[in-house]
């Protein structure tokens, strides 16, 4: 037997444990964490420095050692945690409660997923965030987190372990496959007698990976090539401020702006202003040919650019005929994550509405609200952009599955 | 390009046409679905006795050919069309309203899954059932039925598709794949870009099948080793009432009983009521050792048999020291369909339900109940003993996901 076979049955026979858990004791396995992170912040920080020494060796880049780094962030994490312990028990909770016409007694019941199988990159605050969702919710987790985040995350999750055997949890709870072999992360795929969940966070390339090698399910998400529609009766100075918002408050995030569609009418004195406002802040945009003939000197996207999660300070603009053109572009390029349109048009607001299939779907406002923090989640695990089990932030409800739960009186079908 | 990709682009290029109808054309269709399968039906009849003839020459079993007979069965079809017309129409459905802080207000509203892929074996009902809940929840499918079904499933599709037209929606909402070939499927769940979900109604051979093949998520289900344990504090006359129902009324199907287990205390004299009772009727007995030196002359169970899915009238009889015994055997053996516990004592049946993490948890109850029909879904795609997205009875609100639809006032993220 393989040592990730070993850990996914070892996950799946302590799962019962954290299902029966009460939400007392997972909320005092919470509070283990909390305290043991505080404790060990020195060893942990020690361990962090570590992994960016050998980051800044082995030639990473300044934005992905920024994104390995706890130093000034420790106590964000501690916050995440206490907001998770605040949130209510998701577990056990009742719905859906009928009598049917022969007397039986009818309810769905929430229950833990199980075991989920998360695979991330750098961050290691992830691991925390994860953890702690896991948890509350009465799942385990195998966790493998990027391998240049080795040293912090065998540190954290050796302080997780502690703080759930303290709360008498086992600290089995959560496990880390310390591993960079995508050989074992393939493995891990396979485990489906074990693990009932797989949430890969991190590029299309991982997603893809895991798209050809699972036999368990996977949740996709986190890719977003986002749009807005600027409609003709749009207040034009406070959707350039939305724009702006979406496209430069954090670029390098799934929730930033790609794409920007001008609604023909107002494209000859709007995109001017665009280029003029974001351009003083570094944005760099590609232009279809209506919008490059009002700007000249902005380059012409390529068909590719569409599709192109730029991740960056690049804007696509496009102009087009109207509001069934915009939702003609938005259906052949989103990948369904945060689309939006900006209007005063109620009409056309709805429209919209009813018209894009996307997991986050706006109204007059940025499409960095999807988030679960922001959605009031707490934290998120994922965001999803399938449409299986969950769609957008992924909090600790999503983290659920349910029972059918049915009492009767020795009642037998006819 | 193959046929089957060239489906499945149909299936996704009008899934947004489906998704955008009104409940009203969607009742229109059903009811042109009806019409259409009255005044087909001599057409039906003919084709279906085609295929049973040639199931006869090939040498299909009874049961076989007694699953694919439409003989007699055209009014309960027309009857689940009518009954899923009657339910209410779960698109655009608005739940989990809130205002945040901020003033944004968030809403998720209920939407189409998309493209189907339903794989399913003999009966030409599910044809039937499987369309029209498809159509009435804003869905599109490619359907792969058994190929000894095929020249009645190739009537059936054109009296739906010419449905579908005379209600003014696309005929490529339903497609039928007409073969019999297993590579012809696993390209199938190979179609991730058009494909959203694919829904195998079968064997636990074909379920495997698309866990090793499949790139779009799979509903597994339908496979049930079921599990009831009588408490000493059970009304035994009640509860071998109970236990005559789950293993008799209908032996073949998957929510039939496979197991019972006893508590010692009263296994002396309530096994041999029951293999007495149930013995009448042809059942035959697997005991473990315990059980069957009550009743000597029956078989002893060999290690697999309690993993083994009857569908017959054979059943297993164990003796437990307890309930905590009772909850380990069924973890260790049940597929997560649907167990039992009959009692009087009411700690004990809630400990039971807490216990036990199967799709229907019964307290004093048949395991035949579980089914989209009695749960009161009207009818049923699949009964899911996975845990991600929808577990047990799947109806209408099971084939839909969700969008989130913020609206604020040019909101941006501070």
């Amino acid at each position: 037997m393989t040592n990730i076979q070993q850990m996914a049955m070892k996950a799946k026979a302590v799962s019962p444990i954290l299902a029966e858990a009460s939400s007392e004791q997972k909320n005092r396995a919470l509070e283990a964490m909390m305290t043991g992170l505080k404790d060990q912040e020195k060893r942990i920080l020690e361990a962090n420095r570590e992994d960016i020494a050998l980051a800044k060796t082995s030639g990473l880049n300044e934005a992905m050692i920024d994104r390995l780094s706890l130093q000034n962030r420790m106590d964000g994490i501690l916050t995440d945690i206490e907001q998770v312990k605040q949130l209510p028990d998701p577990i056990g909770e009742v719905f859906e409660q009928q009598t049917l016409p022969n007397q039986l007694q009818v309810v769905k019941c929430r229950t833990p997923i199980g075991v989920l199988g998360v695979i991330y990159e750098s961050r290691p605050n992830v691991t925390i965030d994860v953890s702690a969702l896991t948890i509350k919710s009465g799942n385990c987790a195998i966790l493998r987190g990027g391998s240049e985040t080795l040293h912090t995350n065998l540190v954290l999750v050796d302080c997780l372990q502690k703080a759930f055997v303290s709360a008498g949890l086992p600290s089995e709870a959560i496990q880390l496959l310390a591993s960079a072999n995508r050989a074992h992360v393939q493995e891990m795929l396979r485990q489906h007698a074990y693990i009932d969940l797989i949430i890969p966070r991190g590029s299309a390339n991982l997603q893809e990976f895991c798209r050809e090698n699972s036999t368990i399910p996977v949740i996709f998400g986190g890719i977003g090539i986002c749009h807005l529609f600027v409609d003709a009766s749009a207040d034009f100075e406070k959707a350039l401020m939305v724009i702006d918002n979406a496209k430069t408050q954090r670029p390098t995030v799934c929730n930033a702006l790609d794409t920007l569609l001008v609604h023909g009418e107002i494209a000859p004195f709007f995109i001017p202003k665009v280029v003029d406002a974001l351009g003083k802040k570094e944005v760099r945009f590609r232009m279809d040919e209506k919008a490059s003939k009002i700007c000249s000197g902005c380059p012409l996207a390529g068909e590719k650019d569409w599709d192109t999660e730029w991740l960056s300070l690049v804007l696509g603009i496009k102009v087009v005929e109207n509001l069934r053109d915009a939702i003609d572009h938005i259906r052949a390029h989103s990948t369904g994550h945060s689309d939006g349109i900006l209007t005063e048009n109620k009409a056309n607001a709805e429209l919209f509405v009813k018209a894009i299939d996307s997991a986050a779907v706006y109204v007059n406002a940025s499409t960095r609200f999807t988030d679960g923090g922001q959605m009031g989640l707490g934290a998120e695990v994922a965001n999803s952009t399938q449409k299986l089990h969950a769609r957008g932030p992924m909090g600790l409800k999503e983290l659920t599955s349910y029972k059918w739960v049915i009492r009767g009186n020795y009642h037998v079908r006819n």
